[in-house]
């Protein structure tokens, strides 16, 4: 009597404990990776981890769940999308947000103050989910990140490198990246007339610039974050502004700024941001960055440079994919954890975090556009049987090949028919069958068949593994 | 005013909301992974993967929580393990506990019948962790199944012969694998005067005979769960037997036992058990495999077969790491899911899975008395400077390295001291160093230096990829 509800797509739908109703479903925002999927998604974290490993980058792993504290304001106003585990005796627990906090944690209980890692690994948000647009509840996040002490902008600069990098080598089509300086932001909310403990909140409504229009940003600022509606004008004859071509003259701009010309950590961080530019010029990349004062980052725990990757559509400028990628230097994280690196110095960070579930879609949009046929197997070779009764022959032939390092499957039924066998081989892209019959058995010899070409030759058994590999150098 | 308390290995100690008191550590029972760790980690999974690929098997991912109810009723006494997510509005979600039920959920949702597919994911369970033991609440395991409805063994042997396989390749000692099936014990419940009520119930404690002795198993089947002295003593005639050397032998002796013979479906088991058996000879792995009416495995949903690898510690047999894989056949699971399954027939599963903790620490401590030198990087060269502000410089050299696609590194000071830059090298195990002087550069050279044997050369700016791909091919 139990009833069945499919609903891949639908919302919350919480069942009363005995109910007889059966929710045949994921969880809300999260999805399933099919054995397609799974091959596109392999391929673009191969691609990912060679551009980590090309920069000598190790790696590390932390639990999924951390302490509910350890996760306690480090994330502004995205605090409320944690998600918490139950309270069944024992320590109190929350699923892990990103990676940046784990990681920081990881640096303060091992007194790490030198490393050059990446992590790939989910993430959990209680957002709302828009499957369409790529955004989900469970989520990759791939990271890189340098902690050190360093005393110029090489860091900063080795994580704007690998960003392009990377999203060179999944060439997915056209990409810019922003950079900003948060000490930049503040010295212009300062100059403009924010007051200091409104920094944060303000640069949360600056974040969502991307998205939304000046006037409805300018509404939350006056409106519910309670800003003097003079200030929120000159923040916007800020926030426009952005280097087009060289960046020199941008900041040079921005040094001779009446106002912000006041300031001398806004005239220190613009020293950073030109060594920075100026290393990207080295490295090459500087027609993919430019500095541009609407970035502003959600995070509460970014300090220094902060950077953003944005997708372009393919053809139409106006069809954005949107953020991909961001990151920034956090140089009080580790500290915040461990009170002796406070005292005795800081470990500064720089990161970049790329996500790939909008990488993804463009990717299998892509492959489903050229029609490649994507193989979800590696298999060499299938061992078929043109009669009854010779499983245990099958299973012989198979204990050779494997004994041989030859990638070898067959049919799992005891007499399976000679056209579904072929048929497998054909819908799963291998090429070559051994076919085994009662003569073949007699005569020791295996038929030896191309499964795309349909020839068909007879193979002595005891030369047969020879014969095999260099088919298969032949074919590849 | 902040107190630190590090605690890596402590229990479970909350602290009270807005409590001063900071604890720095990971939740009990889960690890991190440093950078060698990983890189041994990562050996063990390449290793795991090829032998799935070797079988053909596809790969599939699933979220790291379900809903509540999709876990609920699937696996016994151990429920109470499972952790759940905090009701913070919306669906009620728990983490997964294994592979196998998420798999099923998948088969069920997608309407698939047929598949070949490997997982490896981390799973968790709220058991009593004993990290010294390679126990863990937060742990991997590497799942091998296969969906389809078969008429023969073949498809339980091969998840025996991928389990050989992956043993065999992981070199990591002597390690034997123990196969029953549900109906044979089953039967014997039956035979011996078991209540079919209790079957469950009597078999979680039959699972315990690996690591408890046969007289607390009793007093557990007598004292808590009510069982007729006589009967268990009935119980103890059967679970001591084994084969050792020929199976076939010992079916016989099964077949001829006076209680046995009187159950049709141990009978058919029996055959099974005759097949798979002989597959395995087939195969070339009877040597590992032995069919042990002592192994119950503790999860509800078996049906059929059901197996279990153990490894031998080295020398010591006393010495034993005790059980690091198992698996079985469970042909109702898909159909718990879908009743339309259920009345159409049945989506037979049958699957292994391989924890990798114990194997893990196995190997951790191979390499540790073997002294083996991991390498956490692959970088291949490292740029140094022999002077002063030559960071731009360094940066270039860089660029035109990474466009040739050589791995490489360089200090992130914009001064770094020579010495310093040569022992990161050899602390890393990175093969060359290019070092940049001022002469170097207004002569258009680079000096390469050999870490290992100290030697240096001058090489010419326009030779100097093809000269590092030489060398590199070189030492390989």
């Amino acid at each position: 009597n139990t009833m069945l509800v499919i609903d891949k797509e639908g919302g919350d739908a919480p069942t009363a404990a005995g109910s007889q109703k059966m929710v045949l479903k994921n969880p809300k925002g999260t999805r399933d990776f099919d054995q397609k999927q799974m091959a596109i998604r392999e391929k673009v974290f191969r691609t990912i981890i060679d551009c980590f490993e090309m920069h000598g980058a190790e790696t590390i792993d932390t639990p999924v769940f951390e302490l509910k504290e350890t996760l306690t304001n480090k994330y502004g106003e995205d605090s409320k999308l944690i998600y918490d585990l139950a309270d069944q005796g024992g320590e109190i627990l929350s699923l892990r947000y990103d990676l940046t906090v784990p990681f920081a944690r990881y640096l303060a209980m091992n007194k790490i103050s030198n490393i050059k890692r990446y992590h790939i690994g989910k993430v959990y948000r209680r957002d709302q989910p828009s499957t369409a647009r790529g955004r989900f509840r469970e989520f990759f996040q791939c990271d890189f990140d340098i902690a050190g002490q360093y005393d110029c902008m090489l860091s900063d600069a080795e994580c704007l490198l690998i960003l392009v990098q990377i999203l060179q080598k999944l060439d997915i089509g056209k990409f810019s990246v922003k950079v900003n300086h948060r000490q930049v932001l503040d010295a212009m909310m300062e100059v403009c007339g924010v007051e200091k403990d409104k920094f944060r909140t303000i640069c949360s409504s600056i974040d969502k610039l991307d998205k939304t229009p000046w006037d409805e940003v300018r509404a939350e600022m006056v409106g519910q974050k309670g800003l003097d509606p003079a200030v929120a004008d000159r923040i916007q004859t800020y926030v426009v502004m952005k280097s087009q071509g060289d960046a020199n003259a941008f900041i040079d701009q921005l040094r001779n700024d009446p106002l912000l010309s006041k300031s001398p950590t806004g005239l220190e961080a613009l020293d950073q941001m030109r060594q920075l530019m100026s290393l990207c010029g080295c490295y090459g990349i500087s027609e993919f960055v430019s500095f541009d004062l609407s970035l502003a980052r959600g995070l509460d725990y970014y300090t220094g440079t902060i950077f953003e990757a944005t997708l372009q559509g393919e053809g139409n400028a106006a069809e954005s994919v949107g953020s991909i990628a961001g990151g920034g230097r956090y140089d009080d994280l580790v500290g915040s954890f461990d009170p002796k690196v406070s005292r005795s110095g800081k470990i500064p960070c720089v990161g970049v975090s790329v996500g790939i579930e909008r990488i993804f879609a463009v990717m299998e949009a892509k492959l489903l556009k050229e029609k490649e046929k994507v193989r979800t197997t590696k298999t060499q070779v299938y061992v078929a049987s043109a009669q009854k009764n010779l499983m245990e022959e099958r299973a012989k032939l198979c204990r050779d090949l494997y004994l041989a390092g030859i990638k070898t499957e067959q049919s799992f039924k005891m007499n399976p028919k000679m056209l579904d066998q072929l048929q497998y081989c054909e819908s799963y892209g291998i090429p070559f069958a051994l076919v085994l019959g009662e003569s073949e058995i007699q005569n020791k010899v295996v038929k030896l068949r191309d499964i795309t070409t349909r020839a068909e030759e007879l193979i002595p058994r005891d030369s047969l593994i020879e014969t095999i590999r260099r088919k298969l150098q032949e074919t590849q």
